[in-house]
Formats: structure tokens, sequence, C-alpha cells
């Protein structure tokens, strides 16, 4: 790495096979916008990736050449199971990372390689009270949830609004200020359901029952990552 | 296509080598959660592509395997020069889709291969000018711009927008409030900067100015896909 390499921002999203796409792209969209800044798709290695839903795409970057220190970590959802191997890199890098960003299910992650206890978090409604069971104290209500450097948020729009956030925070509010005009994100939500509260009761309930068996494989990948986390770590 | 496939949505997004992956992201997360839906990624081949900026992935479906008449028709900004082949695939989709979604530079394009002429339409403020050039009505505001069956839409939270009325037009009111909150459509901009209108005059000027070369770039790939497709069409 040369010294001008060692100045730029390093932004780390890491990326599996099932991962959500749209929980990352918000984090992507806002850094590539930002001067002196490299963005590295981390997965274990290079080969094509089929993201959740049917998405083929590559990471840019293999954990063994992902740099040490980077100065955010984002993972979004994923069912995917992770190996020993993705865990430990994730706990290695999330522990030395100056920020974390957990995205939807991937808060979930964070939370279960040990990454998030005792921190506020949230996640999406259907997932946001399973924080618990890895040490994390689940806040509700749609709103980035920021405590201390681990920032987490509920799916897709929540990874602008956490990334905008953080930029702030790396590079000074003037700077959140010009990329959130630069990539014009002032959203029109057509029918102002976007939310629990705002959608109601009876729609919810109906989304939570329609989309279960998904938000299930959210949390079985995160047990079982929990679970394996305990016997791999040092 | 078997009975079941014809019954189901086709929403085609069209890609590129330098598309840029934010605008088209929004149409991909609406539709993704919709029943009997089928997404195709279009481009010449399923070779790699790598979108702008520095994001590897691959389209699933070729312009030869597209179905005939999509329902949805989506593409985003570009610096890429597209070829005579992909300006005819395009022209040609786009006159038969039940609905044609262009986001950002998108729209642009869509007007510089005839698809636009006499409609109101938008783009990001940088580029919503430059559709007058290829016979369409510029729209300026940031709001997303129907008339008739084409929708457009300025950049990256556009895309989620104008997905969202789309699916309303195609399934109905209430199918497009729940797909908003099963993808927790409730965005937190954090600085409340994200349109000239909010960011006032200064700031907007420095973006204008900021990235007016990359602008520069889509107008270009617009005028030489507007030039040449001159030439090619029947």
């Amino acid at each position: 790495m040369n010294t001008q390499n060692a100045n730029k921002l390093q932004i780390g999203i890491f990326v599996s096979p099932n991962c959500y796409i749209p929980d990352i792209i918000g984090v992507y969209t806002v850094f590539s916008v930002v001067p002196d800044c490299e963005i590295h798709f981390i997965w274990e290695n290079t080969d094509l990736i089929v993201g959740y839903p049917n998405f083929p795409m590559h990471a840019t970057t293999t954990f063994a050449e992902c740099p040490p220190d980077l100065d955010v970590l984002c993972i979004g959802a994923s069912t995917g199971i992770l190996s020993d191997e993705a865990l430990k890199f994730l706990a290695d890098r999330g522990n030395k990372a100056k920020y974390l960003i957990g995205i939807c299910g991937g808060s979930l992650m964070l939370a279960a390689v040990g990454l998030l206890k005792g921190y506020r978090a949230t996640a999406t409604f259907s997932l946001v009270e399973e924080l618990r069971n890895f040490g994390a104290i689940p806040v509700t209500g749609g709103e980035v949830v920021v405590d201390r450097n681990r920032i987490t948020a509920s799916p897709v729009s929540g990874s602008f609004d956490a990334a905008l956030i953080v930029l702030g925070k790396l590079r000074g509010e003037d700077a959140g200020k010009e990329v959130e005009l630069t990539i014009e994100y002032a959203p029109h939500p057509p029918y102002g359901t976007g939310s629990p509260e705002l959608a109601g009761h009876e729609l919810t309930q109906k989304v939570v029952q329609k989309h279960e068996v998904v938000f299930e494989e959210f949390r079985k990948a995160a047990r079982q990552a929990s679970e394996r986390f305990a016997t791999v770590k040092v």
C-alpha cells in the first residue's frame, strides 16, 4: 500500500452468497462519490457470488487482500451460512474498524460474532428482537441507531441513512450534506407505509406473516454463526 | 415460455458496462419482493460487466433471450457508449413495454432513441435540460414524472419511488403499500440537503461544478446514441 492509498478512506462492504444486495447499496452509493476513498466488496474469493435474490456479482477484494484497519466495515442481511474463516474475518476486521455498519439482518450477524454485546442496535422489525439473544439491546422505531462507533439500521434506505451519518463523522457534516445532494437523496415514498408505525397493525401483520420463512432463514444463519463462532474464536 | 411464466410480470432492467448501479437498484428491490414476477438484468451477453463505479456484475438475460413484451423496462444512467444492436433493442422493447422507467441519465438515453418525444420527463438536475435536445419536455423539481406509461425520476431514491408507483399501476395501490412496508422504505435523510431546493444555491453550484466531468460523459453518451440511432433505425 503506497502513501496515497494510506490516506484514502478504506470502506469494506462484506458480501457473501445470498447476501441481500439492496442492504449494501446505500453504503456503496454514498462512499462512491466521496473523494479519496476506496471501496472493497469483500469475500473469501472473487468468484461469482449470487446475491439475494438472483443478483450475480463478484467481490473485488479477498479476505487476504483486505486492509487490516478499515475506516468502515458494513454488512447487510444474508441467508448464507458463513464459514469459520468468514466469521473470524468479520470479528477481526469488525473489532479493528473505525466504524461498523449493520443493516437489517447484517446487524444480527455482527451481534452473532460478539460485536454488539452491550450495544443498542436495530434491524428490520421482524428481526430486531432476535438481537437480544446475542447480547445487544434492541431498539425499535426504524431510526438509525448510533451507539459509539456501531451504527445499525433497518433495510435498504437504512443503508443510505447510516452511510451518510458515518460519512459526517469521518469527514464532517459539510461532506455529508454535499453527498446527500450529489446522490439526490430526497426520497418521495409514494404510499407513506414504509414502517409498522406508518402502515398500521393489519398491514404489518400481513407482511410479517408473508415473509416469515425468509426472516427465519436470517435468524437461523445468525444463530448458526453465533454457535460456531463460540467454538472458533481464540 | 410455459403458461406459468406467461402470467408472471416480466421486469427488464437494462444494464451495460459503466451503468450506474444505484439507479437500477430501486426497481430491482421493489419487484424482487413481488409475487409472480421475473426480473431480467438485460445486456448483449452474460459476460462480466463492470458497473459504475467498479461494481462487477453480470446480466442474467441476453437481448436474444429477453421476452418480446416486457411489463416494465428500466434503464439508469450510464457513461457507456451503446452499440447499434443495443440501441435498436432499447427502442424495440421500449416501444412494446407496458411501462418505461428512466432514472437519472437513463431518461436521457430513452429520449435519445426517440422514446420520450413529446413526453414530460425528468433526470438529475445537471442533466434535465438536455432532455429538450431529444424532443422531451424537461420537468425540474425532483418529483417522479409520470406521463402516460413513461415514468422518469432523479437518481438513486428516484428508482424506488418510480418502481413503487409503477407497481401500484400494475397490481393496484394495496400491492404498492405492502411492498413499501416490506422493503421498509421510510428514509431518514440525515441532513435534509438532497435536492437543489433543499440545499440552496451555493451548495448546488459546488456539486454541479465538482461532478460536471461525469455529467458531460452522460450527455455525450446520449448525444452519440441519438446521432447513431438516426442512422440505424428502420
